[in-house]
């Protein structure tokens, strides 16, 4: 006998990428950050005590919510923590979106969306992304007439890179009738010469809630930790109502501190990261693999014509190098690359080069 | 203007113990053992790379996993790790409970359940406990009659500590129509004499789903971390589909499987715990605050007339003793008081035989 709900039954569960146990793979398919975390975070793990790890952690991260407030120039009343940015996600449509109620989203975007809506028995309203990944003009239209109580955007895109601008983003959050969650995941990664400052978005509308994690920009995917930003009344009851009791350990908060306190050992990685995008970008297009142009820590691939992506995908992990292929529509003739250290950019390329040059992937 | 939901708008959120800062308070109200972790854990902790922050953990816990199935007898299809026992209580009901259907529990009982029931918009089926904490001999059949898909039993139950048998569990699970969560929050504090075995249910039910943390019998409350043990069939649409897709960080998965892995450690402090707990119930007895018998790393002591124990407790406190007064039916006469070292229970002793005798506390 099954004892779970109907839709839980009948559902799929989110597929994550691939994680190799053999540390001699270059992984390039998780967009992790290739460079370690701030030393301050290590500093931060030994000091942890027995004692500390005995007692019950601040239920809503007290000290954490304190310093990013202070980094964003915001208060800790617009300040969530949460256990990683996924956990916001959940918490949003717990929180804003009855069950059955439709959650809005770009598609193709991150595959972990329609998944929550699912659990929540909510249809999911997809409005295609247009050629250049850019979001259709009518795209707050969609969603109201459709009567999406929450809408989500992954900016900078997932799996494109694409940024949309702040200045677009206001339009659409004072167009909408329902909440935007404009999810940051790769935000760190931006080139700051483009001025891109979406706090502003927080201060002006009562209706968006930014998600931050410090699993690319701070080299902590193991750590599990992000936090919502948003106006007080859309953060009060997720902070005090909707939130498991105590929804981060003490471990966690105290290296998420320290890694924001860091910010400036965070930033070289940044930095680092967006010098080689650049290069393997050129890289990529040069070889027959052109890349929109991406504000993120990876770069999406076109590889030709279909089956040849795959090919080339399958062909690279033979040669211990993973990298993200995903089979859906617009996506299916290409390949979502990592940004890493440049040994391992220089090693994919070379493997790249070799296979684009030979019939072993298909071409 | 407010987005959340109508019934998040009108709920209370739960209210956690309090959690002074001061390292130099008693801290006898949240049912922390009062030893260390195992030293293992630490050892643990400090084995931690920056590398392994970086990156990704194990989105199922396996290795947390297969220890605590052969710490059970069970296979790793019936393990699911999670953030804190809090997480496997909401993924429950998440999971097993279409919104709006009912959620039955005994009362009074452990105050998150209708906390949970509420945010997902079902209604709670409450069953008044016999005078002497013990379940009604019709629960069961009071759960089916409303429908109730999910039942939470407390076992030892909080907050009188008072053991159901595994036969009754048993019973009540094969009369249950739906799925019945035993949360066992407790369960290492059980006098081993009693010899009570409950993960044969999981072995005898396809109903049964039992909640093990390490908060309290592995000194973890900091770390959040907790699991739960089914039938595969239960287990699998949460290991699955409901969970996070990373639920747990790598640091808590590694250290919850040093401290599973440290059993006979943690044991020295779970009979510590039941040696000074017979030795404070009968000292509460002699004072004239009488507690039932508990099997948990807490009793709860009868202050006489109501008002007594309110100030019993705010007396406590100016002395920082912090015990727990819960303002509620059946509970406003009496105090939960955590086992603490005998060095905190000596003072907590001192502190009551000295209130007891004076008016300070409107006796």
């Amino acid at each position: 006998m099954r004892y779970e709900r109907a839709n839980i039954q009948a559902m799929a569960g989110y597929v994550p990428g691939e994680q190799p146990g053999d540390a001699q793979v270059i992984k390039l398919n998780t967009n992790e950050n290739p460079y370690p975390p701030p030393q301050a975070v290590m500093e931060a793990l030994h000091s942890i005590t027995p004692d500390t790890l005995r007692r019950y952690p601040p239920p809503m991260a007290d000290e954490f919510r304190r310093v990013a407030a202070a980094v964003h120039g915001l208060g800790a009343e617009n300040v969530l923590a949460t256990n990683a940015g996924d956990e916001l996600l959940r918490l949003a449509i717990t929180t804003f979106v009855e069950p059955g109620q439709p959650i809005g989203t770009a598609e193709p975007s991150y595959s972990l969306y329609p998944v929550l809506a699912e659990i929540h028995g909510s249809p999911v309203v997809r409005v295609e992304l247009q050629q250049d990944w850019d979001l259709p003009a009518d795209f707050s239209r969609w969603m109201n007439d459709a009567g999406v109580r929450l809408t989500f955007i992954v900016n900078p895109h997932a799996p494109s890179g694409k940024l949309v601008s702040v200045d677009r983003l206001a339009k659409i959050a004072a167009e909408l009738r329902g909440v935007l969650l404009v999810d940051e995941a790769y935000i760190d990664f931006v080139d700051p010469d483009l001025r891109h400052d979406s706090i502003e978005l927080v201060r002006r509308f009562e209706n968006v809630l930014l998600l931050r994690t410090l699993s690319k920009g701070y080299s902590l995917a193991g750590l599990r930790f992000g936090y919502g930003l948003g106006a007080a009344s859309l953060i009060e009851p997720m902070l005090t109502k909707t939130k498991d009791s105590y929804n981060t350990d003490i471990i966690a908060q105290r290296l998420a501190t320290a890694a924001l306190q860091s910010r400036d050992d965070a930033k070289r990685s940044w930095q680092a990261v967006r010098s080689e995008r650049t290069r393997v970008t050129e890289a990529l297009a040069a070889m027959g693999l052109p890349c929109p142009p991406s504000q993120s820590n990876f770069v999406l691939a076109a590889a030709g014509p279909t089956g040849r992506a795959r090919g080339i995908y399958e062909s690279l992990k033979r040669r211990n190098i993973y990298v993200r292929y995903f089979d859906q529509d617009r996506l299916r003739d290409k390949l979502r690359i990592t940004i890493g250290t440049p040994e391992q950019n220089n090693a994919l390329l070379a493997a790249l080069k070799e296979l684009t040059q030979s019939a072993e992937c298909g071409v």
